[in-house]
């Protein structure tokens, strides 16, 4: 399954939660694993706050602080600090089912991670079943 | 399953392979995978090395420099640096399970890291169990 | 399954994308996912862009700069920066498979990342077949 994500601004933090919900919900995988998997190079994924949306501001600022925007790349389309960020925060996150909900933590939601936007990116939605729940 | 982590610190690494494969063991999946998750959005998890207590304290101390205290933050909560850090060393993490044993490293360890604390906390571990190793 | 890799320098980033494709191929699992883990404490695994040889260099030189060489570390051995560069990366990565192919973007190569060389390394492969693709 995959959903489609139109970023507008260079970095951005956008909330996916409810989709990735509804999609899991569709499949009616019962229980197991639902692995989240960005196919891109300069995007990633993460889960973090989502009730005040102030959270992604500043984990944004913060990651646009500590990899510096100039710093000699050799990479020449330019986009080296956004392959940096990429591997930093990583291109898959991992959320147990449970009768076809996510078992997230309370204040916890999914975040697509544009770090060279704007474009249109996608984020590919694998489901592993149990054979019995541990 | 769920293992209860009670943090001391604001900020600290907490050794907690034996109690996960306790319960790995506890539940004789045989083989498979097994998934540690936080359910928390200022803590993390990490797998680093155990037996020398002080990368544990070098792993914190840099991290601690890198997202600073202070940056004009516009979360009110005043616990930005925590939702930073729990995104970049992430929210879960991932061991391979053989014979009820977990497949670490030799100098591997599993770390439960807290970035607001003290705190009472919650590790998720869930097993998948194989059809097949492979 | 086991992949062994000879890093050459201090820190290297190692395009490992054909080798894991052609144990993936060989195990004929179908579709499922495929995980990869580095038992080591001082080594990550990231999917990055393998297109240009310069972003491997690029994410190298931001994550040096990050984590100082130098920051009065209390571990004795003298590689707390490459510990610290670990726990920043991760020590997995999870990659869905479909007929016996990785499902990777059109840019993204799996990188093995030696962060305290030269040595040899492993990567642990281990595939865990679907009971049904969702």
């Amino acid at each position: 399954m995959i959903i489609t994500v139109n970023s507008k601004d260079r970095t951005e933090l956008i909330d996916i939660t409810s989709r990735v919900q509804d999609k899991v919900r569709s499949a009616s995988g019962g229980s197991g694993l639902c692995m989240l998997y960005v196919p891109h190079t300069t995007a990633a994924i993460t889960i973090n706050e989502s009730a005040d949306p102030s959270v992604k501001d500043d984990i944004l600022m913060v990651l646009n602080q500590i990899v510096p925007w100039e710093a000699g790349y050799r990479h020449l389309e330019g986009n080296s600090p956004a392959h940096v960020k990429a591997t930093i925060v990583g291109s898959s996150e991992l959320i147990a089912i449970e009768h076809d909900r996510l078992v997230l933590g309370t204040w916890q939601g999914i975040f697509f991670c544009e770090f060279d936007g704007p474009r249109t990116r996608k984020v590919h939605i694998k489901i592993m079943s149990s054979l019995a729940d541990a």
